[in-house]
């Protein structure tokens, strides 16, 4: 038996806590504010987690358009809390965290900034598997000794293969990254697919591999098992009262399932379930004032039905009723798989679900193909989200850009340097070299921010202010 | 390609659907209505289940007692419904679907009637795993050409070794069981666990292997990977509205699980996502009425962590709190496993999670182990239950039950025939010969029911009988 045990190479698995970002993101509309993580920074530090996921993402635009909160200082906070864990964060590429393609000296700028600020692991991807949208976020990170992970966005269809995977692996570590990520944002990752994956990544590149899912349709904890076992190295989780559902399977479950295997995290349970014991009062808080929607709960099989993300499903049955047209359903359905193939087969993902979702529920009601054609769905066809796996349908891009010269290089090759008249832009709000990079990506909601904050700098309570204003309506 | 999938031999798994019993009774307090059920009656009967599970366990005393409903009738009506389908059921060996033992002569009879009535599948089972309160009910389903299937309870602790297992197994298949059950109530078996059980069962015995386990503590959907992929044949699962949390894994989600592997079970998405429609507005109905409290959807890591059901945990910290207790929870934890011990070290399932934990919050509030000794735990030292799978503590059972003889005979056979006795007693009220089994278990509850259908069978509303009573004040 000793033996036996003896035989069998110990391989940890390492955890990637994501209670702090994605989590919450998933399930409470990014809403958990600073106050409400500092508390337990202090317990979760003991854990011994590969990485605590607390920044980036959608985090800074709500922290800045919702609870008011400075990003930079919430970062900085959780840098001061956090002596022995490393801190990570999710970067769109050249989006940052935002929604546009922005020039490389932001993106530099803001890798710089977020690792001085205290970022460990730059978690980077792009929603078209564009390499080239990666490159200067990747270079920045490096250059600032920061561990650039990238991130593949997961998806199926003809075009990708186990070839294009391993392909996509290589390409990933020549480019530098320190890690590759397997991004499946809407579960559609299966167990015995997560097999086949690992397995192929793992003979195509030696640096570590991390599995990102969601528990959306049901089967995430299976797959990260038949990931773990056919060698990934990471698997991101979250804390049990704020886990499954459309957020990551529990840490403490995925802990103890391993537990006695060779995969054993080594993860201490009593201490785990304190953590669970300081979140789970804001779950049972949020469902009952509906920001946890019990529906974001349960298991969404329609994923798994037809291949696309719960989220773009909900997506079409709401356009659909808009216009009055839900038996178009079906039909929409059917389209949806047509017009991802005319646009190249890009993933399922934001921005691109909605463009191809959008573009297949105009195809339907208006009678023809492309009789309609979407401003985003123009700019993508136009080569301005980049490169996608396969070439677009040409008579279809004829028909929706016309003379347009499509553009092949990569995107943000055609942005002018913007930092400069950002910075002067906004600079009677610059309190921070932070805050020119919180405008560039949210110029209106930054600046109500630098306003508010100067209200509440001025002592002036902003309630007071409210009222007052309320004394002299107009 | 061709040649590798040829060379994987094909066993496609089984699955047992729980909706109708266990699902409803886990979620929702066993209050589905016979009405509830027969709309999707026709489309559940062509998935190809290996059977469905509607009967038995607490359905039985709830239709009686809340739902008005004869258990008998809606037997009956889900027998004409399913054509194809086989129709399973729990029975709880010698307690029949009550909470005593009962005679022989009950027990037969009831069976009997069971199949009579429409039950293919019997799943017997016993607290203690003590097999002689199993002999007379599988003998019975046996000699009515019904399928006994034997279910062990499955529990942690030094007596639960592999090869107790392998023997209980050999045993069962001796006593001419068709099917054996690992029957994890609480959640406890762990993935690990599961590969080496199935395997070790697989050894022991040649009757199929099927796994029933809940979602509790969260790795349900991995054991039941892990035990297939051991050779397990056969997985109890329920529609996803009313799975996981303290139900068990998604039917969906087990057949996407298993799809394109050797264990594919066949079975159609399209079609289980009808019946899922079916079924989710009664989920979002009882998440708004209370009915489903958002508690038993989480995931509870507490069963893992102290190897006792969540449910059992919840009643200790209930009784402290009543006595004022709350600070001797710890204590109490640790006494637990010590009453255990020291009574034989018994399955922790009803009633022995009560009696166990009422027993160690008497030892640790009164000062002294056994000063206070429950009727229960008494009954059970005097073997009155039957015999646990360790010896009970001499010094423990002296101090307990001072010089009253233990029993060790199988408890039944001090039982003198009922059922002659019970007729006479309830004949004003038979209707059908099913009556008296129902009155059996339930004297009062089948009383007041019989009352109830007499009044609705003479026209008269039930509701102005009520008011007619009010009207005469005493
Ligand atoms: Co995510
Ligand atoms: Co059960």
């Amino acid at each position: 038996m000793a033996n036996k045990e003896k035989s069998i190479e110990k391989k940890p698995l390492k955890i990637t806590e994501t209670i702090l970002r994605d989590a919450h993101q998933s399930l409470i509309a990014t809403r958990m504010t600073t106050e409400q993580m500092l508390p337990i920074v202090d317990k979760m530090d003991q854990i011994g987690y590969h990485a605590v996921e607390c920044w980036g993402g959608a985090t800074f635009d709500a922290s800045l358009r919702f609870l008011k909160e400075d990003p930079w200082e919430r970062l900085r906070k959780l840098r001061d809390g956090f002596k022995n864990t490393k801190l990570q964060m999710l970067f769109r590429g050249q989006n940052i965290l935002g929604y546009n393609h922005y020039a490389d000296d932001v993106v530099e700028y803001f890798v710089q900034k977020s690792i001085a600020n205290g970022i460990d692991i730059i978690r980077i991807f792009d929603c078209l598997n564009d390499l080239r949208n990666l490159e200067t976020a990747v270079k920045a990170a490096n250059k600032e000794n920061g561990h650039a992970q990238i991130a593949l966005s997961y998806t199926l269809g003809d075009a990708y293969t186990l070839d294009y995977w391993k392909d996509m692996a290589k390409r990933i570590e020549d480019m530098g990254a320190k890690s590759l990520c397997i991004k499946d944002m809407a579960g559609l990752l299966v167990p015995v697919k997560a097999t086949e994956l690992v397995q192929a990544l793992k003979e195509s590149v030696d640096i570590p591999i991390d599995l990102h899912t969601h528990y959306t349709s049901g089967v995430a904890s299976m797959t990260y098992m038949k990931a773990v076992e056919a060698g990934c190295d990471i698997i991101d989780t979250a804390i049990s009262p704020f886990a499954m559902g459309t957020s990551q399977p529990a840490t403490e479950v995925m802990v103890e399932a391993f537990k006695g295997t060779p995969y054993d995290t080594g993860l201490d349970l009593d201490k785990l379930a304190e953590i669970a014991d300081y979140f789970r009062p804001m779950r049972e808080e949020a469902l009952k004032t509906g920001l946890m929607n019990t529906k974001v709960l349960g298991v969404n099989i329609q994923t798994l039905r037809y291949q696309v993300p719960g989220g773009m499903l909900s997506n079409l049955v709401s356009q659909l009723k808009e216009m009055g047209q839900e038996d178009k359903y079906e039909q929409v359905l059917e389209e949806v798989p047509k017009v991802r193939k005319d646009f190249g087969e890009p993933p399922l993902v934001t921005p691109s679900s909605q463009i191809v979702g959008t573009q297949a529920v105009l195809n339907v009601v208006s009678g023809e193909r492309y009789k309609m054609v979407t401003k985003e769905s123009k700019k993508l066809l136009s080569g301005e989200f980049g490169q996608t796996v396969k070439p677009f349908d040409k008579e279809v891009q004829k028909k929706c850009i016309g003379d347009t010269k499509p553009i092949t290089c990569r995107p943000a090759d055609l942005i002018k340097p913007q930092l400069a008249d950002i910075e002067k832009e906004m600079a009677q709000y610059k309190q921070q070299d932070e805050d020119v990079l919180s405008y560039a990506l949210f110029p209106q909601v930054a600046t109500e921010f630098f306003k508010y904050r100067e209200a509440q700098q001025n002592k002036v309570d902003a309630a007071a202010a409210d009222t007052e204003s309320k004394a002299y309506p107009v």
